[in-house]
């Protein structure tokens, strides 16, 4: 099983990090537009990216620390996989541990989605610093 | 052993990316301001960030093609680890495979790398793209 980490220290406090990825109008400022997304354990969150649709089930939610995603629905390659924002307080800032886990190779597009999702931990750090991000 | 990988698409014939990977003047705008290089195997091209020395020896240089370079000095986690960049023509542009290997172990530093190397990729792309990165 492939892993991708990307770790990054936002100028935020963990509850702010918090909230960019667990509520809808959070993660439509960083990640993708059109978002549906409600912060509960066991809901489905769903991201449509152009024709492709993304569904991710909340399946660990512990405000200001960590949530857990698992991928229902996607490109064929991510069924299965598991999303997770682990964070940590650091002096009033926040060190992110992003991980999407469970690949079951390290493939192109593997290696092309760990460059994208380092681009999306950068606007995401930027959403929470400046209060603007560049979702898709 | 764990690899970072990045696949990243660029608007530029090979050519152009591999000579802004192996040339002093190409590196100094995408990766380090401070650089020592020649596009020659065996030489030892330096990067210098504030405090910190990379010393990376060039052991593969295939033009338009494949740079290799194994880590003599730096910090510890990187000494031994042999970073490359894999180009591959596509429709006149380049699909960049950059590969950092041979890290023991997949850590905090391993996950740090990873997110600054996508933002160096994306800076590699922008200068072969529009003539101008953001190198530190």
């Amino acid at each position: 099983m492939a892993e991708i980490r990307h770790n990054v220290v936002i100028k935020a406090a963990p509850g702010k990090v918090y909230e960019a990825v667990t509520t809808q109008e959070g993660i439509e400022h960083w990640w993708c537009k059109q978002t549906t997304a409600k912060p509960e354990l066991g809901f489905v969150n769903v991201f449509t990216f152009g024709k492709t649709r993304n569904e991710m089930k909340v399946t660990g939610l512990s405000p200001g620390k960590r949530v857990e995603w698992e991928c229902l629905d996607a490109i064929e390659e991510w069924i299965g996989t598991r999303i997770s924002f682990d964070l940590e307080e650091r002096n009033g800032h926040t060190l992110l541990r992003f991980t999407h886990a469970g690949w079951r190779a390290v493939t192109d597009t593997f290696a092309e989605c760990n460059y994208h999702w380092a681009l999306f931990m950068k606007s995401l750090k930027s959403l929470c610093e400046t209060g603007s991000g560049t979702p898709s």
